[in-house]
C-alpha cells in the first residue's frame, strides 16, 4: 500500500487540537483520517508532525498516510478536499517512502505568532491574533528573543504534561517583527519544539515588550530550568505552524 | 447633544449586512445602536456610509452616532468596545458637525475583493476570500478592469432592487494585483457604488481572468446598461469596504 506525504491547512479554532483524543473530541487527525477512510473504504492511520494544540492553526503542518488505493496524488488531494470541512484542506501530497514519519524525519519547524497591537480590538484579525492593547517596546522584545537561538535546555518553557524525553532543543532563529500600534509577529525556526514552548516563549517576549521584564534577564530564565520563571502561555490563536522542514 | 463620526471595523460573516432590517436579523447598524443605546440611556439613531450586503467586511465603514453623553471620543471608543461583540469593534471616533450624514457628504470609497486561486481550498482564507481553482489571467483583469475607469453609467453592473435615480459614478481607480494560483486582489475607489456593482464587476473581470470574456468586451457591456450581459455577482465574503473618505 502506498504511503502519502500530506501538506495542511487548517483554521484551528473550531478544532480540539490536532491529536485524536479517546472522548471523540473534534480534531484534525480525526477528521483527515475519516476523509482517508471514506476514500479507502477502511480505517486509515494517520500521523502528523506536530501535535498542535486546541485553537493552534497551520499553513503547513505534514502527515503520513498509508491506504490502499490506486489514486495519483493530484487525484487524492481532489478527492480529500472535496470531502474535508471548510477549515480544513490538503494543499498537496506525494507519495513517500514506505514507514515515512513526519515526526521523527522532520529536521525542522518553523512556527508564527501573530499579536495585534492596537488600541481597539480587530475583528477581522480577531481568528488569527491575540490583541495586546498597551504598546509593545519591539527593539526590546526582539533583543530578548535573540537569547533564544542556540541549543538550550528549554525547561523553562515547557509547558506541564510533556511527556519529552529532554528538554533540550535548537533554536535556529528568533525574529519580532512590526511596530507598536499594529500587527506585530514572532517567528521561532527550530529542530523541534516542546509542549507549548512557543506560546510561553511568546507570553515571556510580551511581559519583556510591556516593560515588566528584562530583555537581559532571558539567559538566567532559561539556565534556571524553572517553568515558574518564564511569563504566561499565550493564547491559542495566534499560533500557527507555517511550515515543517525535511 | 454631540455627534459623534465613528470607523468601524468588522467581519461581516454573521451579520445580514449593515441595515437594520423590521425582521430583527442580526445587522450591524442594530448591534451598534443597540450598544450606544445602553451607554445613552435611550434609543440612539445611527446611519452608516454604505449599505454592505450581508457577509460584506468592513476595514472602515463610517457611521454617525448622535447621543447624550459627557464622554470624550476616546473614552467612547472604549466604553463602546466593551460593549461590542468581538465581529464588531469602534477603530477610532471624533466629534462630528451636527447633522453630518456620512452617506451624502463621502467623497469617495475604496472597496477590496480578494480572490483565492490556488488549486486546493485555503481554510486560512475562508471568511475573508472568494475561492477560484482555475488558473486566472491577471493580465487579462488588469486590462478589463482599466475600462471600469471615468464616469460611466454602470447599469450592466447595478443589481436589482436598487433605489438609485441615477446609474451613473465615477470610478477613479481599478486594480488588480497578484498572481495566478496565489492571492489576487481588485480594488475599486470611486465617488459611490451602486447595489452589487463591486461584486458583478468582479464577477464580471472573473470571466475574462477564466478566458470566457475578452477584455475589450467591457465598454460595449457597460454601453449596454442591460445587467444580463455582465457577469455572476461575486460571493459577499470575498469584499471589504477599506476606507470612506470625506
Amino acid at each position: 500500500m502506498p504511503t502519502f506525504r500530506l501538506v495542511l491547512e487548517y483554521d484551528g479554532t473550531d478544532f480540539a487540537g490536532w491529536q485524536s483524543q479517546a472522548g471523540g473530541e473534534r480534531t484534525v487527525q480525526a477528521t483527515l483520517a475519516a476523509a482517508l477512510a471514506d476514500l479507502a473504504g477502511g480505517p486509515v492511520r494517520v500521523t502528523g508532525a506536530g501535535r498542535t494544540d486546541a485553537g493552534v492553526h497551520a499553513e503547513g503542518q505534514v502527515a503520513a498516510a498509508t491506504l490502499d488505493t490506486r489514486l495519483d496524488a493530484e487525484t487524492l488531494v481532489r478527492a480529500l478536499n472535496a470531502k474535508l470541512p471548510p477549515d480544513v484542506a490538503v494543499r498537496a501530497a506525494a507519495l513517500a517512502t514506505e514507514g515515512f514519519d513526519p515526526r521523527r524525519e522532520a529536521k525542522g519547524k518553523l512556527y508564527r505568532y501573530a499579536v495585534w497591537n492596537g488600541a481597539a480590538p480587530s475583528p477581522l484579525r480577531l481568528r488569527r491574533s491575540h490583541h495586546v492593547r498597551e504598546p509593545l517596546d519591539v527593539a526590546a522584545m526582539r533583543a530578548a528573543a535573540a537569547h533564544l537561538v542556540g541549543r538550550h535546555d528549554f525547561a523553562s518553557l515547557q509547558g506541564a504534561g510533556s511527556s519529552a524525553r529532554s528538554s533540550v532543543r535548537s533554536v535556529s532563529e528568533a525574529s519580532v517583527e512590526g511596530e507598536p500600534g499594529g500587527e506585530i509577529r514572532f517567528e521561532l525556526t527550530g529542530d523541534g519544539f516542546l509542549r507549548h514552548m512557543v506560546r510561553n516563549a511568546v507570553g515571556t517576549l510580551l511581559e519583556v515588550g510591556l516593560g515588566r521584564r528584562e530583555a537581559a534577564s532571558l539567559p538566567a530564565l532559561l539556565a534556571a530550568r524553572d517553568r515558574s520563571r518564564a511569563g504566561p502561555t499565550a493564547p491559542a490563536r495566534g499560533l500557527t505552524l507555517v511550515r515543517v522542514d525535511y
